[in-house]
């Protein structure tokens, strides 16, 4: 197989990428930079040897301990759970959360074999037994499974002596009324806040 | 900077990826397989020492001569003059075209800083001269810039023993009367054909 073919199949297999992308990424590659080609080439190839989940939170980190739970000037008694290491990212770039992060690696979904026992409930559970936390926020995603996910740690932690938060779901910053779904729009209705 | 930090400073240099997109495709090779990370890493590094132009033709080969250019089963009266090394793709795997290509590196753009000196027209004079061609067909783009090479070309080639051609301009196979733009219908009636 010509090195061209070869590297067009291999970009085929990124998501979302297809026949004309790989093309013309390809191309884009032979024309540009080759020390550009090397760099890139390189992180890909070693970022899963660079990078494994932090022990504790289990969010993507390349250290002992990832930057957030090794961080002395975050607050201890905040605890935010996310579905996958990328919200973590998500929700410390939007600069309106300085606590701790919990990853449960997934939400619970049935139908797509993924059960409670495959998630880091225990290590939940242990963390809020052992911390000082007075507040968790279940930041799962405002999906079915995600709302499942929310139900059940609410189970596991009702009797703990901390407050249970949720994520307000409803309209968008920038969004449009007009093409808001109903669900978004009867959430963003029972969630309605006084002005 | 972390190492995927990294990884989506080098992914956003490629054409057409956002942030979003590549802290997408970042998580996504985090998660994926090793060894496609090392054979896709591997590719991207070395494809600019793999490939270059073919010596007589210009399109992109491993080998010393491209496949087009050596293969004795092609059409050596027929040469297809096209303006990038992807182009010869696009029309071989079209299987309607069994003849020789010859890629002029671009168009001639004199807004964009492109004049015909900084094409290959040289090598396009001698082949037509040394070659045993009967018809040149001119594949650029039919765009404004492909437009003036085409006649560049014209004006190179009008005094040699050929048959000149350029692709048909016209409705895409699949398109929708409505959706066509007016230069491509004008284009289309121009060079209606009779059924």
């Amino acid at each position: 197989m010509e090195a061209i073919e070869e590297l067009q199949t291999l970009l085929k297999k990124l998501p979302g990428m297809g026949g004309k992308s790989a093309a013309r990424l390809s191309y884009h590659l032979i024309k540009t930079d080759e020390s550009y080609n090397r760099a890139l080439g390189e992180a890909i190839a070693t970022i899963k040897e660079k990078i494994h989940p932090c022990p504790i939170c289990g969010c993507y980190t390349e250290h002992d301990i990832c930057t957030y739970c090794s961080d002395p000037s975050r607050d201890r008694t905040l605890l935010c759970v996310v579905e996958e290491p990328q919200d973590v990212l998500s929700i410390a770039s939007s600069e309106s959360y300085n606590g701790l992060f919990h990853v449960l690696g997934g939400a619970i979904d049935p139908l797509g074999g993924v059960g409670p026992d495959s998630l880091t409930f225990p290590e939940l559970c242990r963390r809020v037994d052992e911390g000082s936390f007075r507040e968790v926020i279940i930041a799962t995603n405002p999906t079915e499974e995600g709302d499942t996910t929310a139900l059940y740690i609410r189970h596991l932690l009702q009797d703990k002596d901390i407050t249970l938060t949720r994520l307000a779901s409803g309209l968008p910053i920038g969004g449009d009324l007009g093409y808001a779904d109903k669900l978004t729009l009867s959430r963003s209705l029972r969630g309605r806040i006084r002005i």
